[in-house]
């Protein structure tokens, strides 16, 4: 019998090198731990019926007014934007609020990344983010097919947490793909080196110096804990939803 | 008395991440570990007058036959150029064979990216690599200037060697630092789990297994051995030179 391929994974560090790789018949999954991606999975899990990731405020605006039942929100280099309801902080989206509701979102890197992602063409994205990171893995295990893990950066600067997901993600699963990727190694070392403190970790991370001037560091022990939010997100025709 | 503010350091994983950064005032030292750059230093240490940098085959045999007393050098995807007398390996540039001659140098992702400082309006350019690591540390910290850590990488993409010495360097010096650069804390935890034994972690490299391929695997240990061609290498008007 033949010995089975193993699909490939690959880490791409920041949203200006997502062109250099092909997206075909591969599962892209957008990375924003500080924090879409944590936001919308927190927003899921509390029964949102579903998320609308756009790529800006006016957008946002427009579709919280065409859509029943919904709420707009997002951030700008880490601050609520005027004219939207709610910010980019997971602690906001609680079943109480957020249970079948809409969250309509634009945020600085996450949203973006994933506009780019559909330019290009891919057809199965999720987002991916520590309070999901079992829905993630178990979702690309079954699907066997190759990985993008896409990392959402800050203003397409590489940074500490998105990349350290990447590396929790191929430190669960990485056995299961031929893996010929240098920011995978680089992640996966990272993460590994860290994974008994990623709170201690993440206070490193440059973006933690933004967030906590805000006074939001709050969120920072929520955003890198481990399935508190084990929902699937899974993209289709315009809506993160749990499929 | 007031507390001397420290210079800058960044990581720049990626060539078409460097306009992200300001290179004013700023000391860009170009990484390209496999083999650019190591090349570059071996052959400068071994009595090569100078090293000229080109960006294409073309512009490299045109100088060569201006240039008295040159060779023509280089590489693409790894291998040697038809057209061009030499290759990209430090083991050709023994003192017999270099001394008192120019050698005319196009590279893959080596010079490419210091084409590109140069572009970007970078007036202080060195070379860096393990065997001119100390060579590259003094200068740095005698000039006390703000310094970007440039990453050839492969094609744009992250590359595991280039990021290493720059985890490198990162640890040596970068207490004479502010660092806050994520991609810089990456590449210091990756080089310092790793420095014990770099040749197994080159071999981890994508672009090791590039080289393997052409027979080239004996440059792997030389092209992580620290000092062992200590001079520095600086681009000054077109050349690199020893100062």
């Amino acid at each position: 019998m033949e010995k089975m391929q193993k699909p490939t994974l690959h880490t791409v560090l920041s949203p200006r090198l997502l062109d250099l790789y092909d997206l075909t018949d591969t599962i892209v999954v957008i990375i924003d731990v500080f924090r879409a991606t944590s936001t919308i999975a927190t927003a899921l899990y509390n029964g949102a019926i579903q998320v609308i990731p756009v790529p800006d405020v006016e957008t946002c605006i427009q579709r919280g007014k065409e859509i029943p039942n919904s709420v707009t929100a997002g951030e700008r280099d880490g601050k609520v934007i005027p004219g939207l309801q709610f910010g980019n902080s997971p602690a906001e989206y609680t079943r109480d609020f957020i249970e079948g509701k809409t969250l309509v979102l634009t945020t600085t890197n996450g949203t973006k990344l994933l506009n780019m992602a559909l330019q290009m063409g891919a057809s199965d994205i999720i987002t991916g983010s520590f309070p999901n990171i079992s829905a993630v893995t178990d979702y690309l295990l079954a699907s066997k097919k190759n990985v993008i893990l896409g990392c959402s950066g800050w203003k397409n600067k590489v940074n500490l947490e998105d990349s350290v997901f990447a590396g929790a993600i191929a430190s669960r699963i990485g056995e299961h793909y031929d893996i010929l990727c240098d920011s995978t190694l680089m992640a996966q070392t990272v993460y590994e080196n860290n994974k008994h403190d990623l709170p201690a970790l993440a206070k490193k991370a440059t973006h933690w110096h933004r967030l906590a001037n805000y006074g939001l560091s709050y969120d920072l022990e929520y955003c890198v804990s481990e399935d508190v939010a084990n929902v699937l997100c899974h993209y289709q025709d315009g809506k993160l939803v749990v499929p």
